[in-house]
């Protein structure tokens, strides 16, 4: 069978065959990237899903408009207006399938083949495997604790970027934050350029120490900024509901492409979400999630302290999911993966986050374990390493 | 803003604006391409949707894998057998957020700038567009009232056809279903070609007329051969849930880029979905919308018959959602749309289901309406025809 020739340039995910093996009932699994289940708001959900159904009925269950629910998008606007005073009119906000589809309808939208494409250094690997589909060239920008190196970020715009794709708060797989400094004076590099700043944010609410941070679009209002959000991390990742933020001059191309690639989001889900959002207290949900999220970052944190040898560095982020760590000089995270695997704990090597393949760190996932399994799954881990290393 | 070159192949949906002008509540329409959500099932959906959540609870609302939720793949895999004969596993089913969605994903895999893709003329819409963004070129093959001209599908196949997209039961829009013989007779021509089979088929459940007749897919059993289907004429279209089958040579690569595309349909729905399979008579429901539609139809053709000026042809179809008329040579039904519209009666013009804009006919969709509503929807539109011609 003849493929496309874009085929050529995408790989099956490495992380899916990981979480194949460790999907293993006695393995301990920092791995995946998954919300906690224990905080989704199931009996909540299943109140709004009743409601919309008795009230709305068939009109819950028809096709609807390619923009999105409007109550769901009028939600998403009063938000970024009384949290952080951005005029994002519902007009110029598009519900999609999950951020992920953002970046897809982003990419056919704006990238030719052969677009120059830069990401942080690491980067979130579904960005890479959704621009590896359009045959774009990446170059990348250093991250570094306070965010991108600005003086590489400087040089990489001036090479010339189509779309520079990022993740300012708790990134994936990172867990970096930038800082407000950097996010003010990358904004002032990105004015002054012609690449457009696809700004992705499923963390953003999830911060358990320290200030909350704007959006980068608070220092660049203009339609070379466009923001990304999700309801993933905030209630359920299995409704899969994210959206996209963009000047009507993108935005009239972002619903043609959305048209094309599914009609429009389930009206079901939309609506049972919007119901769900007008019935309860997010900010409260949020808080919750927050300390827990917080408490798990603790016990991982204080494990980390306690069981790994010194030489392993590692990140102690404010908010997120993940934890990064970094091997000494030479020794690979993927030959350490397979040799912790045997000991029934697993972790995501740090390489497919890197475009060059770069090996040498590896990511940890706290959210998805309480705090005694994590304790319990860093002490195999730290053993395991000190027999490594 | 500069945009991707694809996007100068590409048009917002002529429909789309088209249904703007036709919302005015006293406008009777007949232009939609909606199911009748007077037989959407909601009761028994709210029932599934509370089994789910409190059976299932926080895995409905958890990330799942991308090709989709096993007992759906297994039903749609169990009613191909039972129904056809058909032996299609549930690894080789795809779950699609809608079908529209298989048609990105086959053009993902399948695709590059300047392949030929042949429809039928007239042809689907929604995946001329979707099409369009991949830069291909388009062949057409003429729609006879028994299916495709087999001689101009043999020459077209001959020329070099790298996808050849097809809708053989009761297309949309012109409501034609390829008989027994074109069936088998277009599946020798593809197997002796190297072109790749798409067959959409959401409407081949709703036959009210004659017999079921088998999916193309039937007699070309090879990796050639790909059929998606959909619940959302048989169930609800809301919910965007579809399909692909096919061989895993291919499947293996729609699953990376349904990946990169949204990561997976939302669990929650898929979920749902099956519970109401579950527990429902689906083949007693599907019997109700048969019939349904089989009155109005009835109606449609009834009052046509009354009230068009004869010179009007008009196509009598056997299941599906639409009826087909054509106008006398030389009569644009775009512009007849526009004086009918101002009578406050509408359909869709033929033309943008033609890629090279043949104007001249246009899609009625019966599906929508009661048969009161229909019986003076035409008798308004008959008249304004009389005027016109």
């Amino acid at each position: 069978m003849r493929l496309s020739r874009r085929m050529a340039n995408v790989h099956r995910s490495y992380i899916r065959e990981i979480l194949k093996v460790t999907q293993r009932p006695e393995v301990i699994s920092f791995a995946g990237g998954l919300p906690s289940p224990d905080h989704f708001p199931v009996r909540a959900f299943a109140d709004a899903a009743q409601a919309v159904l008795a009230e709305q009925g068939p009109q819950a269950l028809q096709y609807s408009t390619t923009e999105g629910f409007p109550p769901l998008r009028e939600f998403i606007s009063r938000r970024y207006r009384e949290k952080w005073g951005l005029d994002i009119p519902p007009e110029e906000i598009l519900i999609t399938s999950g951020s992920q589809q953002g970046l897809d309808l982003m990419a056919k939208v704006l990238l030719d083949e052969g677009d120059t494409v830069l990401i942080e250094r690491p980067g979130y690997l579904g960005a890479i495997q959704c621009f590896s589909f359009f045959g774009v060239d990446f170059a990348t920008v250093e991250l570094t604790p306070s965010g991108p190196d600005l003086e590489e970020l400087a040089m990489r715009l001036e090479e010339g970027v189509r779309l520079f794709y990022g993740v300012p708060t708790f990134q994936n797989p990172s867990g970096t934050a930038w800082d407000l400094t950097t996010r003010q004076e990358a904004a002032r590099l990105l004015a002054a350029s012609d690449a457009v700043f696809l700004e992705d944010n499923p963390y953003g609410e999830l911060r358990f120490l320290g200030q909350d941070m704007p959006p980068v679009r608070a220092y660049l209002d203009s339609e070379q900024a466009v923001l990304m959000g999700s309801f993933s991390k905030i209630v359920a990742p299995g409704l899969r509901v994210g959206w996209v933020a963009a000047k009507p001059g993108i935005m009239h191309h972002l619903v043609t492409a959305k048209q094309a690639s599914d009609l429009h989001t389930s009206s079901f889900t939309q609506r049972v979400l919007a119901r769900y959002l007008a019935d309860n207290d997010i900010d409260a949900h949020i808080a919750l999630i927050r300390k827990e999220y917080g408490e798990r970052r603790e016990a991982m944190v204080a494990a980390i302290k306690e069981h790994f040898p010194p030489e392993v560095r590692h990140s102690e982020p404010e908010g997120g999911m993940f934890l990064w760590c970094t091997l000494p000089e030479g020794v690979s995270a993927v030959a350490v993966f397979d040799k912790v695997i045997k000991k029934d704990v697993a972790f995501v090597p740090g390489k497919p986050f890197y475009v060059d393949g770069t090996d040498g760190s590896f990511r940890l996932n706290f959210s998805n374990s309480t705090p005694a399994r994590i304790a319990e799954g860093i002490k195999r881990l730290g053993k395991c390493l000190r027999e490594v290393l």
